[in-house]
């Protein structure tokens, strides 16, 4: 942790920076199954996450049964791959415990931004460990609640495919720092 | 990066663990600015995060002007630690480069987890290079798109002050994973 990180105008780097930079959309997985142990160290993670008022409004499905993950991947418009991890957690959000202190923007804001950092604690902590995730949004929200029997205040917000990566994609582009920061001084 | 990190059942910890999990909300600063260079680290790190299509719709405004600040902390409903920062990044979500792709699902859903991610990529680096954030999302955005004169399709999402903590919080309480995860085997 970090004292004295800038050297002669040159920044040490560190396994944060190197993680958030290695994390790629892994959409390909060795069938190896994910340690029980290893998941709990992820979901910890995610739990971790800072929430509006530490509200915590998340919810995670931890799914592994063959027929519900293909059903699953039909939910997410056929994008085959979800049900090819050993693994896939489907994030939720509690709008109940989320509107209830913040009403309108806790349920339409907040507890959306919350879960998202959820999500990204995770899916740091499981590049560190050698693990693949990747970020699925495209989905029918009643087709997910429906396979998973939701009740109707948690609403499934990305489902994340997690398991040993057996690709290594290259790095996408990114907009330039010139691009999308402002300098107001 | 990690290969055979479970070794006889036991998790070996590693920095991106600890930094999730030692990440603070500050709200008291030290006067000393943050490096240019830092800062354009802290930004690549959030610029990193994961997007729906690679969309990219964040925007970020690096303010560092006192009455710019001042004017935020006041947006903010008077969370006055606003102003005391070195810096405030306003985390901005470009709804046109949302939407243009994923209509509305990109503007409501997408644009807010993507900027979310983002948010945590720079929090999580900002840790581990010493520094210290708070994600503030409890602003009057009509009044904060005032103050920085954004067009129409720019929506603030966050400000997140940033700089070198002056207090070490205690860890809030989390949730148990009982509570928050639901297995499906």
């Amino acid at each position: 942790m970090g004292k004295n990180l800038v050297d002669g105008g040159i920044i040490m780097k560190n396994e944060v920076l190197s993680v958030i930079k290695e994390r790629r959309s892994i959409r390909r997985f060795k069938p190896d199954p994910v340690p029980e142990e290893i998941l709990n160290t992820l979901l910890e993670a995610a739990c971790a996450a800072p929430s509006a008022g530490n509200v915590q409004p998340w919810l995670f499905y931890r799914v592994h049964r063959a027929e519900i993950k293909e059903a699953l991947a039909k939910a997410a418009l056929g994008q085959k791959f979800v049900a090819q991890a050993p693994v896939v957690i489907v994030v939720c959000a509690d709008l109940n415990r989320a509107s209830a202190t913040y009403g309108e923007r806790g349920r339409t804001l907040y507890c959306l931004q919350d879960t998202a950092a959820a999500i990204t604690n995770l899916m740091l902590a499981a590049t560190s460990l050698g693990l693949g995730t990747c970020w699925v949004g495209a989905f029918d929200e009643g087709a997910v609640s429906h396979v998973l029997e939701l009740p109707p205040h948690i609403r499934p917000v990305a489902m994340i495919p997690l398991g040993y990566p057996a690709h290594s994609p290259s790095p996408t582009a990114r907009r330039s720092l010139s691009e999308v920061v402002k300098v107001v001084d």
